[in-house]
């Protein structure tokens, strides 16, 4: 049974909007990812998605409610369907709570895609 | 949708081993708990379990193998069946994800156990 320290997780890529594998369970994958920028929008059908921040700021954007803006250790639950789009002015630190197999831009193929994740070691 | 800041959220209630649900996605709960002292040996027999240390030390011991120690943002999954004890010297201020029916004192049942839990507000 291996413990993960979030600062050394993060401090082990740089790579921004490609989320790395930090564990597993009951089929869900908590996931890591450094962002910055606009992401795209999307929506993941089949899927609730927990985005919490560890450092920096995020927005969340959705298409018929109010931005969500997330700071240090702050978060929100995007239910299923429901098209979003992350944002951060500056780089942010996000951990991020959803089934495995849950694809990072959801109903669509971008060249953000992510479908093979990297393991934090 | 709302967005949970844990610290507002930890202020919001004292009691010691008593989860708070803080949000649920996908039929996994983010529970939220304050804790001090041995809680009792115990296992779940179909749940992984996440605890992520957001304030203090947790340790957590295990039957048959070394000790876990969890210091602030540093977290571990205690795979199904096997039995473990979380202990907190002194209060330490968890995260928990893991499936919402999910029960405190896994196989036993004592009166730290608790079913009913309180929603954060």
């Amino acid at each position: 049974m291996k413990k993960v320290a979030l600062t050394e997780a993060f401090a082990s890529f740089d790579e921004h909007w490609s989320p790395r594998l930090a564990g597993e369970l009951n089929g869900q994958a908590v996931k890591l990812a450094k962002v910055e920028g606009e992401f795209v929008w999307h929506q993941h059908e089949d899927a609730d998605e927990l985005f919490l921040v560890t450092s920096g700021e995020l927005r969340i954007e959705f298409q018929h409610e109010s931005d969500v803006v997330l700071q240090e250790g702050e978060f929100v639950i995007v239910p299923q369907g429901i098209e979003h789009r992350p944002v951060a002015e500056n780089e942010a630190k996000i951990l991020l709570f959803e089934p495995s197999e849950t694809r990072n831009t959801g109903n669509v193929e971008t060249e953000q895609t992510r479908t093979e994740l990297k393991e934090i070691e």
